[in-house]
């Protein structure tokens, strides 16, 4: 049940590393490292910085089958047709959910500080869409005020994950509050358009565009 | 001779990063950077992903010397006169042939999965590159159809030497096999301008530039 | 006294990270993350690449949190009023010469060859700038000329502490004399401009703007 929801969210990873090539004039290639690149992104810099190794997509390569045949589906699709935004953007909300939860569990796992578990959870569920962006030369989406609570919810879920896990024994029940906080806040933020204060400099302020 | 043909390799690598830096306004510790990561980066991210400790250049560190010196000097002639496009060109496909099937052998010498070697026979090919153009502000070239057959090659050549590896006992028989489909492809791509499809938006598609 | 001077240079390298969002439009979580990528990013790619597992901030948790207060103070500060930017360029060649030689240190502490743990002293002194500026679409700083003496100054004064490490039997003595040759030399670069060559095409150079 875990390991098909992780090849689930490892699908919906790899289909938002596909899109993000359109208009990019990147080829077949590019759009399959974009897709493994998201998808594996933010476990990857999550084992290496736990120590694990090799990292899970090397430990179970079926991983990296699953996210090459979505990327290559998507992409003879997607020149085809439009792919659906919402249907999309709900299953992105939902593997960001999982990721984070899980990510911090795996953290856990391995004995770190708490506060630690908690960006081990963050890192899983947005450092490999942050690749993405840097492989596609924008500034990462999830730093926008536009994308709505994207790391605040991860951070949130994760950050209940890891107190309930203090407190309670039951593992699982903590996996699904934690990822429904995550959903919760996440999908919240699309319908309200929530958002984070932005930086903005104190000069550029007072001459702000008309 | 092994040892020797990675030198070599390392520094065609590191010409092709300093090269990179042209009309970047980017100082001569850049250069040296741009070096060191376009010939090190693929090979950094294989041994971190299997989990090798320390990385290749720290257990080997003539290698660094081969990139910093060979980026010295490409540094110091690049800036009198025009280096030879055509055989950095050539070398530069030799390189790729020899790193992508040399990665894929490494891999599997720590028993992974054989499509786990074809990526990082891959991975050691072309993400020195990529991390290079990130760094100079690009879209990674290997990205681009207009490379010919980059990565494809390198695929292709690594897949061939993990098959043959299944089925020969003879290591060095199959390394050069890898190596010659990889380059006889690169170069094939290079002179008949060949390559993959590009992943279009259908709506920019109907809006085509006149 | 070596772990408040840690905990001092982690907060300004945090600073430095917060200002790049300057102008960017990024919110408070792009904002947290560049500031911990600026922190974090030299000792981390040094922690990989010696081998060490798990990575410095993960063992020692306590540095996230000193970066990410740093973070939010600074945010919330650098909203109402300017930074006094000739005191944090100060403390950054602070940071950077105190690093550079702790970075080389740490290397030697793992057995590498001379020049590996120069290079390590670098990376763990401008690496986490990098990837600041990779994030925020910039080619890095610290290739360019403008920036006087950042990477030399820290190549230097690394290298003056590995050949003091080989030949005096004090540590202490010799982080001092590194970590003062270094900003010595960061300090006079700045005063007076000083600066490493750049690498020109020389077709640019014949048709150079008026």
């Amino acid at each position: 049940m875990q390991s098909l929801l992780e090849h689930l969210g490892v699908a919906v990873a790899a289909i938002t590393g596909v899109l993000a090539a359109r208009g990019k004039r990147v080829d077949l290639f590019g759009v399959l490292v974009l897709a493994l690149v998201t998808a594996f992104g933010g476990g990857t810099i999550r084992d290496l910085a736990l120590g694990e190794r090799p990292v899970f997509w090397v430990r179970d390569s079926s991983f990296v089958v699953t996210a090459a045949a979505t990327a290559l589906v998507t992409f003879f699709i997607g020149r085809v047709r439009d792919l659906p935004r919402n249907v999309l953007l709900v299953a992105d909300a939902c593997a960001l959910s999982f990721f984070a939860t899980l990510g911090a569990d795996k953290a856990l796992g391995v004995h770190v500080a708490p506060h630690i578990a908690v960006a081990m959870g963050v890192v899983t569920g947005v450092a490999g869409g942050m690749c993405r962006d840097v492989l596609t030369g924008e500034i990462p989406l999830v730093f926008r005020r536009e994308i709505y609570l994207y790391a605040t919810a991860a951070t949130i879920g994760a950050g209940c994950f890891v107190t309930l896990q203090h407190f309670l024994p039951d593992r699982g029940t903590n996996l699904l509050a934690g990822t429904l906080v995550t959903l919760a806040l996440r999908l919240a933020g699309i319908r309200w358009r929530l958002a984070l204060p932005e930086f903005e400099d104190p000069r550029r302020e007072n001459s702000s565009e008309p």
